[in-house]
């Protein structure tokens, strides 16, 4: 297998997170963080971080859960062979995972020629919306024989893709014959309950655990993520050895010096006292845009709740999350980030070396006294890391609150110690703001109403409840002859 | 030239807006708008849409430009022969003009195979980032000898695109000598000044207009977006045709039935009287993916402001933009659309028939007593559509002000109205704001900072205050070594 070797990594590519731009001394009292505002929770960011490892929430142990490497490793051996495209069915955590290690290791520009050095073994498609017009087209691209679906949902029974599951299951029986359907498969699932597990059984499709304490969202390091990084070339390990270099600088540490409880109590503070209620992560690296939208996911769904720890109701809290991307971005949000409300906590992530650079300038176009002679003998990774630098001075002058993560390189490595720190960070803010991090009641409704308007036995009242609100007169309505 | 057959336009495509959800009939008094409360913007909203006509902007005309038309024919028909791939060099409204139409065309996943019925005549990338090594993988995978880059900036002089374009001009060169270079390349930029002009006017390039009074993020219907659609086999006409029709039922017509004054005074009235400050934009289709980027930047970077029409400062507004995707952002941010802080106004877009639907049950899996029973007898296009409608009423029931474009169908022509309903609001949305929905100050330091790092002359002061802003020590930092 060829496994990807973008990932050069050194102790020193260790990330760094800059807090200097979200101090008092920096931004003024009004909207920084004062040494004593933050001393006052010092007590409270110990008892948080206590009681997450007291919780011992199993996404902790992932770097050392060989025995889930040895399940990827064992399907990867049996289901491989003879397939050129791996497609993920899945959505939520299931999908903003794996594609995040994919973009990361791979590039986000298309991906390389598949099988080419520098490419990726195997071509990654990543199915996480029913449109039927965009699946239609996914599904159009594939050669069944060729194919194998890796069908990802914690609770077996997602409606989306349990939906796309009965398409593809028809579509390889439709060309391989019953009997081989199920060596196109291969399920990553809980690991008892639920029908992927139970068809699994059945049929004798390859499956792949997620643990039971361990949730959707902070899945990406169990199979769901790691199955498809080892399936187009990406070695797991270096994801995991981030992950676990990350848990070894948060746990049994000081919490001034672990850098989870940090990012936690700025993040809580901000919001609490400065009134941030907007979190915008913005990373200067194409490699990293897919990463900003799973943080979205983590930051959204475990922290947007209205009821606290034990289940009271409780006034909503939640930051809400935007991803960004450097530079692109500054020429979209950056009027708003700087003149508009004061409103946002930004996290910028810079890399000092993204492995290339190309020189600026060309004959006829920057020579003599050209408008564009200030190009010559600059590079283009030059101009990228001075404008992250100079609209991170920017926001600072603008008094915005800005963090600044840096790392030498980008790659799996440094991507498995974003997920961990940011997976820690989401636990302990769950602690600060006395919410449970691990639930997502808000989603149920809409669920419950599906399953109810699609008939599924136990669900009547919901779908009449859905059918009264279809049929109900519209109060207000432009256009359509109304 | 193959033109895209996706649309099949019919009167009844125009877009309804049900805007029931959003009245404080269905939600309460808290966040739901009473009569009385729009009643008394009335008159203000009247003289809003009046200054926006009085002032004339550039955006109202464009469906009606026929010379901006001619120009883009005439560089199709000069420049595109042998070309087989369009690069977009440009960055902003230069990028997500092009990026939502072409989508909206072709649809998200891959884009169907060039050439083949029901896909593009042409690729196209677009390169909106400077990441060396992004900028790398993206140039990699051209033929210069079949690659046409069209290069995209009003000021002509916009550092990311400049830089860009130095490189792409050498590689042409080095591949097909200078004298051909020209041939490989086509400007849109403005009419008389900048860089982009002068060097068109040295070196024959052909060249096309951004007029004078047309802002980047307002010319998505000039040669910028149009360009882009036909050299890709999209018909420009079914664009300004839908921009037109939308035209036709916003100007000249009583506020109460204009569906872009009433769009913009509801923003308004929710971010004002009811604390929305963000706004999501979440279709409900994968075409619309990227539209919801195009959106994030109109409204972020027209009333992201803090400073008045008249230029006197004033407490910062703008509404911060948000783009969602249904039903992919149900397992992503729903929880906290729902659950979280009520300070969102959502909008969703729902598509009655994306023109392609798929059964969904497979034997074996959905036959008999099994869970999956209740999918049998479903298409995924009705689970689709019961989800938007599930989600829709959950949010309600959450009492979440919400939003919803109706449509039959999904392509150019409708995608031409929403370009066109949401510019026009933004226009009178900066008037209801009494704010320069025009201009964008606030990006002005971080490109001065650049300058000056890059020593074009002219910034040397500018440049010394980033050199010293590098050199400060740093109050804060975790990892490496500190």
């Amino acid at each position: 297998m060829t496994l990807n070797s973008l990932d050069r990594h050194r102790p020193e590519d260790d990330l760094v997170l800059d807090l200097t731009n979200v101090l008092d001394d920096v931004l003024g009292t009004t909207h920084g963080l004062s040494t004593r505002e933050m001393e006052e929770w010092l007590p409270r960011l110990r008892e948080a971080v206590a009681a997450v490892e007291e919780a011992n929430y199993g996404f902790l142990d992932l770097p050392e859960r060989r025995d889930l490497m040895a399940q990827v490793e064992r399907v990867c051996t049996r289901s491989l062979e003879g397939k050129d495209t791996v497609v993920v069915l899945g959505i939520g955590g299931s999908a903003l995972g794996p594609r995040a290690i994919f973009e990361t290791a791979w590039g986000p520009y298309g991906m390389g020629e598949v099988g080419a050095p520098g490419g990726p073994s195997r071509r990654l498609l990543i199915a996480d919306n029913i449109d039927p017009d965009g699946f239609a087209q996914l599904m159009q691209q594939l050669d069944p024989k060729k194919t194998l679906f890796n069908v990802i949902s914690k609770s077996g029974s997602t409606v989306e893709t349990m939906a796309q599951l009965t398409i593809a299951w028809r579509k390889i029986s439709d060309a391989v014959g019953a009997d081989n359907t199920p060596q196109h498969f291969a399920f990553t699932t809980d690991p008892i309950r639920g029908f992927l597990r139970e068809t699994a059984n059945r049929y004798d499709v390859p499956v792949m655990d997620i643990p039971d304490n361990v949730g959707g969202r902070f899945s990406v390091l169990t199979p769901v993520g790691l199955f498809p990084a080892m399936a187009t070339g990406i070695d797991p390990k270096l994801l995991l050895g981030g992950a676990a270099a990350m848990n070894a600088r948060c746990r049994g540490v000081e919490v001034e010096s672990n850098p989870a409880a940090v990012l936690a109590l700025v993040h809580f503070l901000m919001d609490r006292l400065k009134g941030k209620t907007i979190s915008v992560l913005m990373p200067y690296s194409d490699r990293l845009r897919t990463f900003a939208e799973w943080f979205g996911q983590l930051w959204a769904e475990s922290l947007g709740k209205n009821k606290s720890s034990s289940g009271e109701d409780r006034a909503p809290v939640g930051q809400t999350p935007v991803r960004a991307l450097g530079t692109t971005d500054q020429h979209s949000q950056i009027q708003l980030y700087t003149e508009g409300p004061n409103d946002k906590l930004l996290t910028l992530i810079r890399v000092e070396d993204p492995g290339v650079d190309i020189e600026l300038g060309a004959p006829g176009l920057t020579d003599g006294d050209s408008t564009l002679a200030y190009l010559q003998g600059h590079t283009l990774g030059e101009v990228f890391r001075i404008e992250q630098t100079a609209t991170e001075m920017a926001l600072v002058r603008a008094e915005r609150p800005t963090l600044t993560w840096k790392s030498r390189t980008v790659g799996p490595h440094v991507l498995g110690q974003l997920f961990q720190v940011y997976e820690l960070a989401t636990a302990i803010a769950g602690e600060l703001y006395n919410v449970n991090a691990f639930d997502q009641p808000g989603v149920e409704e809409g669920k419950n109403l599906t399953y109810g308007a699609l008939g599924r036995s136990g669900y009547d009242e919901k779908g009449e409840e859905l059918a009264a609100y279809q049929s109900r007169t519209e109060a207000w309505v432009l256009g359509g002859g109304k």
